[in-house]
């Protein structure tokens, strides 16, 4: 008799039900995973307020959900590398190996990417879900699997700070302290940088910042950020910064507060998609702006700042959920944008 | 008695005298160049017709120019690596030598520079000048000096190519056929660019382009050249490229004809300085984009390449002037913007 | 019935039969591809004399050859990149794409690789052979199949000169000019080093280099190569280096040939394994010490730089053998070891 | 009245006498330090026991130490960067800011160098010095003099955790537990590396890298150094390594223990210079080999590194000394080597 799970199914918008599916059966280079935490992602609640981000649009009936860690509980037969019983973190977007980016180490950039919760592709607000072995990465002893539902923000904070040539004895700052803005805070100061400075207009989320390790946080509501910067940095500006608010604003005094030389790294996304930037500026300090989409090769060493206490990442959510709650956990994260941080769906 | 020499000095927006002044006298680690050949920059020309760059503004009365060549006719009692007959191309910017920037070999971000021709110093539209031996780079045998005084722009086309990361088994795109871009078009070939597509919106440029190696030209006015750069590149898009046109228009264009994963340099200067952009394709592609200030340990290389026959740079002026005739061959420059892709005035 | 195909197997040391082998069924992604020419490599005659190279053991019977390249016959059901008629050079080494080396785009160091010609796997000095499509890579028009059998080596020679970080403006030295050196050089200049030296102790090898456009030959029987490359370079030493003789005496030369910070790339296997070297001067010297193992990304700018002009590949080859012949062709190969440079199997 | 201050003068081998020599006089661009601290080099030691390093000969009389801070007490007329009070480190070499070494950022490539204590330039074991006010790095806040000497060696540790590429996620092994040892360990884990493992034949040095904060210590006289990394790394090897024991035993051991891909650093000179290693595993593996010579563009960033708590570098302090006892404290240090990790001269 074929056993069956719960699983959200998104048949609308805003709507979001719990169904019985299947179990999935892993084929041979898969395990499944009993799934015990997802956390929610702003693209799910983007998903779920207005049923698309771009391109992507969401065909009911469809599953969010693409953070996700959880226990092994069957393995393919052709996988070595993990056995039932063993925690893992689920890195969500399978790729095709083949193409010139997957060769050349970009596989984030491959064409043919299958991701969790990007439309057509169903994500993981359910019980379980079979997954290759090799995006599945063991949890060492002692780290929780809420810690590893919450690697993939983190790695996004981490390809970012790696982008950026994040080191030992820059001044960086990130504009927005949303789930986004405070990961990259967390990877800046454990690849060793300096000080760390962060920008927003929302108090709660400063203090969060400061609380997650930030030297200065400068409400931009209140202080003139371009003029603070060059301040806490004698006049010379900041050598590196991450900007995940998404605007022209930040995004201009960025480029404003920065050092000749300096590198912005540019993560969030714009409502519009456009920006009107200050290239002069640009161009008479030599400036370099990188951009992330997602990340790669990051699980392995994010997992290892958290194992090593480098990172604190559990200290990002303000909210827990259960699965069976998940149409009001979703309202209230829609409902409270500027109060919940990050909310986290338990489904064990 | 002291001996005097020929001067063009510029007294007013758009005039400029031939006056007498005195041969200076090189110091201990100076050498006395007698000039040979001065390209005639836009910057020389905007200074010229509007008296000001930006913050730059020219005090009368001021010397233009900046790209120089000539012959050491005398040295300071230091200097060893020179001797009179040599003929040289001359870097013109002096930087302190101590900052942090020129510690890290990013000299040409040091705010102690002093630059010909950026006010209030002084430019070489004149017979003689005094300067540090070290930046002052000996052409070797079957170099001429007009090669040499085009060694200026060059550093700038290979400082961008350099900044892109340029290499074998790219494709390249650059906008604008303006002196600048033909010198980064001429930079990309040499450093093996597979191959180098060229946009502008005057035919006589993209002549001028394709006669100096451009494997493809497109006129912007009359074909679509985001589309014509995606079906050169069988849908890939380009691996890198070259801003040098200063407009939206192109910036656009290239983010939009990049590559997943590619650069883009900025090197032209808008006139309002700000730039309306696509922002959410260089985050979707994660792009870099780059920019340029002048340029940095150039000189060496390009030389070598120019010597070793990788560049003929030669190829790129379209107009020569005598020294006496400077207020003609500046009026002109101005007047003809379109026709005239790059002057040299004869000193020598 | 099942169609059949000449297989040249290796029965024992020193033999090599033709015999009759059925012609291999392509799997879904994979192509069959009729073979026209094979290069003989250095590893091939290795193992053809002794039996082995390291671990790696011939048990017969087995096949030889890994230089391919042939024309597409038939395609796997999921293969949408090429279609029959289509000219191929075949990248010999099949990698998992699953481990951190192949997902961070070093996939030549894949433990899991399978590689032709590497025992137990059989190499392709046969009639066909069945590929993955995405280590087929299409010739363009106007390159043979001579050259397509030739890009294997060359991709050698181009992830040396990239380990190196060669680039316009530098002097590089390469030391041994057989098969492996001259590619080595063909890679340097196509990427835009200023001049190549080339130091080897047989005069016919040296004249081989010089054909190829090697800027200075050193013949180290005959002068001190250390003293002629530093008077060559005016007292400063090379900036870049590939050693690819595999013996202790030039890459100690390289170390005393190089200029402070440059970098010296290691390619050939010493018999012993061992070398003594003097690592105070590389101390003092600040050199980088690189090497590598075969190589990873390379096909497709080599193929681009085949067909742009940029590398004379064809040149290197001193002898054509038929695939009836092989035999002879092995022993030739292995008795004129100085003489013959390199030899290509005409299968088609 | 000329004023004098007490120089610790070295007038034979193990030779070292308290004589009174005039206070020097800043030059326009120097300041005048008066020293509180500075640091017992091995290389002092060297100089102290032998009269001569390589082909730098002791000349008596001869004033020995580079490791020093202290105090401004007066400023040239052209120094603004420093003020009478403030408490600098010194960076002890001084370079030409000229050659091609200078310019591209690698100033301790410059041919030109003047170094403290490296004959026939005079050091600082004395109570007064001048120095460009360049290399004189204030100390922030809280940072005390004796910090401020042992950036000197700091900055030695942190250049090869750079030159190696140290980052997060890394298992990092440094062989000899010396002072060049223990600095490395410092900087890679203030870098973020996530595991340090140290290997020494010196159990009290062990001791001391254990408090300092390795991960793990290995004696390699107890143990298979080379297997116990490969059973700590489960298999893998590790990311990085810096040798700095200068031997070809240590050398060996991490070419065999480091992953593919990974890179070893070079610190440690050997006696004889030569160093017989096996070249064939740094090719299977594709490692790269590093090395270092003093640094360049440190001294902010360990400052930093120390004032903000990433690195706690008067702990490898393990003996005191007083300016007046030097020939004791050098007689001292000789005769212990085993036992004295660092010791320290107090000036002040």
């Amino acid at each position: 008799m074929e056993k069956t799970m719960k699983q959200a199914v998104m048949t609308d918008i805003r709507k979001v039900e719990i169904r019985r599916a299947a179990i999935p059966v892993p084929k041979d280079n898969e395990v499944l995973v009993k799934i015990e935490h997802v956390g929610i992602c702003g693209s799910d609640l983007h998903y779920y307020e207005s049923g698309r981000i771009g391109d992507f649009v969401v065909e009911p009936p469809f599953v969010l959900g693409h953070e996700a860690s959880g226990i092994v509980v069957e393995t393919g037969k052709d996988v070595e590398s993990l056995k039932p019983g063993d925690r893992v973190a689920l890195e969500p977007g399978k790729t095709c190996g083949e193409c010139e980016f997957c060769k050349a180490g970009k596989y984030n950039l491959c064409k043919d990417v299958v991701f969790f919760a990007t439309p057509p592709v169903d994500g993981v607000f359910q019980e379980y879900v079979t997954h290759e072995a090799s995006l599945c990465f063991k949890l060492p002893e002692g780290m929780s699997t809420v810690e590893g539902a919450l690697i993939e923000p983190l790695a996004v904070g981490f390809h970012a700070a790696m982008q950026g040539g994040a080191k030992i004895g820059q001044t960086a700052v990130v504009t927005g302290a949303g789930c986004i803005g405070l990961v990259s805070l967390l990877a800046l100061k454990a690849m060793g940088v300096s000080r760390v400075f962060v920008v927003d207009v929302i108090e709660k989320r400063l203090q969060k910042a400061l609380e997650l390790g930030a030297d200065q946080v400068i409400n931009g509501k209140e202080e003139d950020a371009v003029r603070r910067i060059i301040e806490l940095t004698q006049g010379k500006g900041c050598d590196l910064s991450v900007e995940t608010a998404g605007s022209e604003i930040t995004a201009s005094c960025l480029i404003k507060a920065s050092r000749k030389g300096a590198v912005i790294v540019f993560v969030g996304y714009s409502a519009s998609g456009m920006m009107n930037l200050p290239i002069g500026t640009v161009l008479d300090k030599e400036l370099t702006l990188k951009s992330v989409f997602r990340y790669r090769n990051i699980y392995p060493l994010a997992i290892e700042a958290v194992a090593g206490k480098k990172v604190n990442i559990q200290n990002i959510v303000t909210n827990y959920f259960e699965l069976d709650d998940i149409q009001e956990a979703l309202e209230e994260c829609v409902e409270n944008k500027a109060e919940i941080v990050k909310g986290v769906i338990r489904v064990g």
